[in-house]
C-alpha cells in the first residue's frame, strides 16, 4: 500500500459543472464572465498538482516527527515550511480574494474545493493557513486604517501566518469567562495585552518571519461575561519603521501532546504587556470575530470532507487488491479463479461499508459546495435581496455541515479502518492516523453541540427566521424536479418531499413543546441537526440522480453516479428516520441528572 | 484531572447477587457450596484493590514510553515486568483455574468480572496475560502426556507466557492462505516449524522468562485450505531436562507502530526450524484452537466493557467539575449561583451522552456477566443436558458480545471524549488514550464482522440451530415476570416482549429471502447481530427495573438504576428500530459492487 492523496477532480466537475451550473450564475457577475468551467478546472487542476506532490507526501512523516518545543521557539514538522513558502508564492491563499486586495477575485467555491483537497491530503498542515482568510476578513471589515496599512497585506497574502485566541483554560466553550486583559498604553493608539490562552493553532512556528494573533480580552471598563470582550490584533513582532523589528510580549510556553494533528502546534500562550490594536468597537470582540468564525466553520466542515474522501480512497484501494476468503458472489467478467479467495471488494460487508463512503462523501461535497455557492451570491450578487437571502441560507447550512461532515468524516475514518482488518491498526498504512486527525474538528470551531444549538436555538426556532423557510423551499423544488422525471428519480423525489414534510412537522412539534418545556430544544438539538445533514445528502442525491439519467454519456462515472444515489436511499438514509425517533423521544421524555 | 481507576463493586455485586442470583445456582455444585456472595465479592475488592495500585497507573506512563526493540529482543514499559510478577505470584491467573490443575477453582463469573477490571484499568498490560487462560485449555483438552508436563503447570500459572500465531501476512480472517509449514524433527516426538507471523501479541518481550507460541502450521501431506492446518506448541527456550535451556529456533524480526495498545508489543514472528510438538490430531489445528479462541472473545468483549466503563467515569468525573455556560435547568438542591457558569454535567447534550454511556455499561456489565455464567453451567452442572444447552447458549452469546460490546466500547471512548470538548484532544486526559486502545477490539479474534457472520450463518440459520430458540424463550421468559410487576415495570416487559417477536420474525424473512439470495444473510448480518445486542440490552434493563423496585432499599444506587433503565428504553433503545430497518433494506435491496 502505496497510495498517495489523489483529489476528487472528476467529482468536483460534476458538482461544480452539472449539480450546481455554477458556470450560468458566474456569468451574471461582471468580475467572473470570463470564468467558465474549463478556467475554474484548469485551477483546480493546478490545485490539486500542488496538493498531491507537495502536501500529501508531508502527512505520514509530519505525524511521526511532530512539532518540536524548545525554549519558547517551536519547530515545525520537515518540509513544512518550504511548502507553505511555495504555497504563498503560488498565491493560493489569495485565491478568492478581492483582485482591488492583491488577490485573484475567484469564487469562494473553488477555495472550498482547495480547502477540501489540502485537508484530505494533510491536515496538520492546513492548520496554519487554515486561518487565513478569516483573519483577512476580519481586518478588511474592522480593522483600523493603521492596522489595515501595517497587517492586512501580508496578512492577506499569507506572508504573515494569523491566529485565533479564544480560548483560556476555565473558558472554553463559555467565552465569556475571559480573563485576559487589556490597558491602555499610553501615548500610543493602542493597548497592552495580558492574559494566558490555550489551544492556540500555529501560536508559535517557523513557517513565517511573523505571527498575527488575534486576542479577544477585556478591555478597560469593561462589563463581565461576552458583553465585555473587545478583539485585538497582536503581533508576534514589531515593526519600528526603519525596517527593524521589536520583540512584542507574546511568548509560547509549551505545546500540547494530542491525539493526532502532530504537525500542527497547538500553543499554549502568554501575552505580558504584548502591544495591540482594537479591532472594531470597544466590547464588540464577539462580533468582529464572528465573520472570521464563520469562514471557519465551513472550512471544518470541508476537513469533516476531505479526511471521509481520503478514507474512501484507501479503503476502496486496499479493498481491491487484499484477497482473503471466498467470495459469495462476485460482479459479472470477474477475474477470480473458483475456490480462490477473491478480492475484499466483493464480500457484502465490505461493499456495505464503502458504498456508505461514497454515498457520503459525493452527498457532502455537492452540499459543501452548495453552501459556498451561496456565499458567493452573498458576497456577488446584483440583488441586495437575493444578497441577504444567500447570506441567510449559508448560515443556516454551516452548524449543518459543520457538525454533521465532522462526525461523518471521524465516521468515516473509522469505517474505513475497519475495511483493513488488523492492517487499520497500524500506522503504516495511513488510515489510523486519518481517524485521529479527523477527531479534532467535532471539538474546535464550537463542539458539534455547540453547533446544534446555534442551529436550532439561534436559527430555526426563533420567529422570523427564514432561512428555514428557504431551504425547505429549495428542497421541495428538487423534489418536485424529480417527480417529473424518470420512474427511479421519480422515487427520490418523492420520498425527498416526504422527509421535507417530516422536518417541517417535527420543527413545529419541537417549538410547541419548547414553549412548555424550555429544555426541549436542548435535548433534541444534536438529533435535529443530523436530521437535517441526512435531508441534506437526501436533496444531494435526488439532484444527482435527476442529473446522470441513463440518457446522459455512458461514461462509468454516471452509472456509478446513479448506482451510489439508489444505494444511498435503500440504506444509509434510513438513518433519517433512526435520529427523527430521537428527536420525538427528546420532545416526550425527559432526562435524568446524572 | 487526576481521576484514577475505580473498579465497579458496587454494580459488580448487584449484577452477581441480583441480576444473576449467582449463589443460589453454586449452592448445587459441588465446589463451590461454601462459595457465597460475601466470599465472591471479598475476591473483587482484591482484585480491584491490585488493579487499582499496581496496574491502572501503569496505563498512561505505558501509553508515552511504549516498547521497544533492538536486536530481536523486546522491553515492555516501566513496571509491566514486576506487577506482572506478583499478578501471578498473588494467583490471579489460576483464578478459575480446576484446583485439581493448582489453580482455586472459582467461576468463570469472577473471572471475567477481573478481565473487566483490567481491561478498563490497563488493556495494553492485559494482552500479555490475556492468552493465558485459552492456552491452558487448550493443552489441557488436546496436549499429549509430554507437552502436559513440559509445559502445562507454568502455562497455566502464568509463570510462562503464551501467544497464538494464526496470521500471516497474507493470511488475516482467511487462515486457509497460511503458508507455515512443520517437518518431522526425525528421532524426537516433534516437529520442526518453519514460516513467518505476523501481528503476534506479546510474540516477545521482558516479562517472563520463557514463552509459549501456539502456531498453525501445515503439517507433513496437509491438504490445502483449513483443512490442512495443525496445532504446535513451539516454546521460546527448550529445557534440556538437566535444569538448562537452550534457544529454539524462534525469532521476533520487529515490533509494529500501532494507533494504539502502544504498551503490548505487537510481534513479527520467524520461527526457523523451531522445534514444536502437535497439539491435537494432524490437520485439526483450527478446531484444537477454537476451545482458545472461544474463551479469547468473550475476553475481548469485556475489553469492550472495560473501555466503556473507563471512558463513563472519566466523562462523569470530567462533567462534574468542569464549569462552563449557564444551564436551562438545574436539578433540585443543586448548589449553582444565579448567572453563572454551571457543571456541564447540567447540559442536556451532555446529559444525554452520560446517561447513554452508563445505560450500555450496567447493561452490557449484566449481559456479559450471564454469559460468564452460561459457561459455568456449561463446565459444572450436573445434568448434562443442562450443560449441554448452557454451552450453546454461550456459544451464541459470544459473538454478539463480541461485537457488540466491543463497538459500543470504542463508540463510548469517542462520546465520552466529546464530553471533554477540547482537553479530550490531549493526551494527558486520558480519554484520547481510552479511544486509541479500544479500537483494536473490534480488528482482533475475528473481526466484528466474522463475528456477525459467525452468529447469523452459523448459530441462526441452520436447521436444528436450538440455541437461538432457547434465547428467545429466556427473554420471553423475562418480559412475562416483568408484566406481572409493577406499570413502569410492565411496559419494559410489553416491550421486551415485541422485541423478541421482531426479533424471531425478522430471522424467519432472513431465512426466507437467503433461500433465494444467498447473498442476503451476509448483506444484513452485521445490523443483525446488532439488533441482537440491542434485544439484550432490553433484556438486562428490563430484568434490572423489575429488580431495583421502589420496595427495595432506598440506596441512591437502586434510584439511578431506576432512572437509568427508563432512560434506556425512552432513547438509546431506539437502535434496535434502525438496525432492524437495516436488516430490512438488505433483505430487499441487493449492494452494488464498487
Amino acid at each position: 500500500m502505496t497510495l498517495t492523496y489523489q483529489a476528487p477532480l472528476r467529482d468536483m466537475r460534476f458538482v461544480m459543472d452539472e449539480w450546481l451550473d455554477a458556470a450560468s450564475w458566474w456569468r451574471d457577475v461582471p468580475d467572473w464572465q470570463d470564468l467558465d468551467s474549463p478556467t475554474a478546472q484548469q485551477v483546480l487542476e493546478e490545485a490539486a498538482r500542488f496538493v498531491e506532490e507537495r502536501i500529501a507526501p508531508l502527512n505520514a512523516s509530519a505525524d511521526l516527527e511532530g512539532c518540536r518545543f524548545d525554549a519558547g521557539k517551536v519547530t515545525t514538522p520537515a518540509g513544512f515550511r518550504e511548502s507553505y513558502a511555495e504555497f504563498v508564492e503560488a498565491g493560493w491563499p489569495t485565491l478568492s480574494l478581492d483582485a482591488g486586495h492583491g488577490g485573484q477575485g475567484l469564487p469562494q467555491l473553488l477555495d472550498v474545493a482547495l480547502q477540501e483537497m489540502l485537508a484530505g491530503a494533510n491536515h496538520a498542515w492546513l492548520m496554519s493557513p487554515g486561518l487565513t482568510h478569516g483573519a483577512t476578513a476580519c481586518l478588511q471589515t474592522y480593522g483600523s486604517e493603521r492596522v489595515k496599512k501595517a497587517l492586512l497585506p501580508k496578512v492577506a497574502s499569507g506572508e504573515w501566518l494569523s491566529t485565533m485566541c479564544l480560548t483560556e483554560p476555565q473558558a472554553g466553550s463559555d467565552v465569556g469567562l475571559i480573563r485576559s486583559r487589556a490597558t491602555e498604553a499610553p501615548g500610543t493608539d493602542g493597548y497592552f495585552i495580558d492574559g494566558s490562552k490555550i489551544f492556540i493553532s500555529g501560536g508559535a512556528h517557523d513557517m513565517t518571519e511573523n505571527i498575527v494573533h488575534l486576542v479577544l480580552a477585556r478591555g478597560p471598563d469593561a462589563p463581565p461575561g461576552t458583553k465585555g470582550l473587545s478583539l485585538f490584533v497582536v503581533p508576534e513582532w514589531l515593526e519600528d519603521g526603519d525596517g527593524g523589528r521589536s520583540c512584542n510580549g507574546v511568548y509560547c510556553e509549551g505545546i500540547e501532546k494530542k491525539m493526532g494533528l502532530k504537525g500542527s502546534p497547538t500553543c499554549t500562550m502568554r501575552f505580558e504587556r504584548a502591544f495591540g490594536w482594537l479591532v472594531g468597537e470597544a466590547h464588540r470582540g464577539l462580533a468582529c470575530l464572528f465573520v472570521m468564525m464563520n469562514a471557519a466553520r465551513l472550512q471544518v466542515a470541508m476537513q469533516g470532507l476531505g479526511h471521509a474522501h481520503t478514507a474512501w480512497q484507501r479503503a476502496h484501494a486496499y479493498a481491491q487488491e487484499r484477497a482473503q476468503m471466498r467470495a459469495v458472489s462476485v460482479p459479472p467478467g470477474a477475474n477470480v479463479a473458483p475456490g480462490k479467495a477473491a478480492p475484499i471488494a466483493f464480500h457484502p460487508a465490505m461493499r456495505r461499508i464503502l458504498m456508505e463512503l461514497r454515498a457520503i462523501v459525493e452527498g457532502e461535497r455537492a452540499i459543501g459546495y452548495w453552501t459556498a455557492h451561496w456565499l458567493d451570491i452573498a458576497a456577488r450578487h446584483a440583488d441586495v435581496a437575493e444578497r441577504e437571502q444567500a447570506a441567510q441560507l449559508a448560515s443556516l447550512l454551516t452548524p449543518i455541515a459543520k457538525a454533521f461532515f465532522t462526525a461523518n468524516g471521524y465516521g468515516a475514518a473509522s469505517n474505513a479502518l475497519q475495511v483493513f482488518g488488523g492492517y487499520g491498526y497500524i500506522h503504516e498504512y495511513g488510515i489510523e492516523q486519518t481517524l485521529r486527525d479527523s477527531r479534532v474538528s467535532m471539538l474546535y470551531e464550537g463542539t458539534n453541540e455547540i453547533q446544534a444549538i446555534d442551529l436550532l436555538i439561534r436559527k430555526v426556532l426563533p420567529d422570523g427566521a427564514v432561512a428555514f423557510d428557504v431551504l425547505l423551499r429549495q428542497v421541495r423544488a428538487e423534489a418536485r424536479l424529480c417527480q417529473e422525471s424518470d420512474p427511479p428519480v421519480r422515487a427520490a423525489g418523492a420520498k425527498l418531499a416526504e422527509l421535507a414534510q417530516t422536518v417541517e412537522s417535527t420543527t413545529r412539534s419541537i417549538k410547541a413543546r419548547h414553549a412548555q418545556d424550555p429544555e426541549t430544544a436542548y435535548r433534541v438539538a444534536d438529533d435535529y441537526l443530523a436530521m437535517l445533514g441526512w435531508m441534506l445528502l437526501a436533496f444531494a442525491w435526488a439532484r444527482a440522480l435527476r442529473i446522470a439519467t441513463p440518457q446522459c454519456e455512458a461514461e462509468t462515472f454516471y452509472v456509478e453516479k446513479r448506482e451510489t444515489g439508489r444505494f444511498f436511499f435503500d440504506y444509509p438514509l434510513a438513518a433519517f428516520a433512526y435520529r427523527r425517533s430521537l428527536v420525538a423521544a427528546g420532545c416526550e421524555a425527559t432526562l435524568p441528572y446524572v
